[in-house]
């Protein structure tokens, strides 16, 4: 398992209330890149938020808070990161995705010594 | 509403507790993000931290639980990054912002469609 | 205390539960960061995720719920960060750094003034 010192950091704001396939998208998105064999996905979520939906629906624009933001991180190699970019196109409906270059300066797991 | 291809990150890193004409700062920006029609805005709220006014008091230079840091981070083109950073200049007296260049890899919204 | 207008962000993902000399290694890295006068650090915590050593344990491979992920940012100029960032590497045994270019908007504490 490696990430190359020029790696890829992808996020991904959506809802905590999306789902894919009945269950949660977050949940569904964090399997895929392990079956991917991404290097790992951190997601974390937030207190308050507004985007997507929330545009038409004046009154409440802040996200409810059954509804929540929720953002997953990943780092890995640029081309593997543009490979799941490329899966997350059909799995999102509603959300933001980016993408920037990131140095890796250090990675390191147990299990790899 | 529309995000270009190559966006700009926003990062604001304040505390919990810091206020905006009374009420907390956090929610003061968002709603000032939201006034703009910035794209989206995602509050997420730390479990420890320090800097800021910490400096001054060593005891307490790790932040108390009362005045945990939060992080807010919108994406949106590079000129509406810029006005509301200027914006963000009166609003806030204790603070870190930052920006970076971000390509968009997906931005969709259920209501456009 | 003053940033460059140009800094560096220094992210470090790590697992809530990992320790360092008996206390938690992100409590650690927060105050290694201000001993050595850092700017700032925050420390996030998430609420999924997997990656290190979960990889051999596929079972297990989502983060259990006693060891979530954190992730610590701190921005400050690059030569503070990349020699904060030797200092980190003799103390995490399992996870990952990410350093990048951040232009600093706005640098401000009340103490200052």
């Amino acid at each position: 398992m490696k990430i190359p010192e020029e790696g890829t950091l992808l996020r991904v704001f959506i809802g905590e209330a999306d789902k894919w396939q009945s269950k949660p998208l977050y949940a569904a998105i964090v399997e895929a890149a392990r079956k991917r064999g991404m290097a790992g996905a951190t997601v974390t979520k937030g207190i308050m938020g507004f985007g997507r939906k929330s545009r038409m629906h004046a009154a409440n624009i802040l996200r409810l808070s059954e509804d929540l933001p929720v953002v997953i991180e990943l780092v890995d190699s640029a081309e593997k990161i543009s490979a799941f970019a490329q899966e997350l196109d059909g799995m999102i409906k509603d959300g933001l995705v980016t993408m920037e270059p990131v140095h890796v300066a250090l990675y390191r797991s147990d299990t790899a010594r």
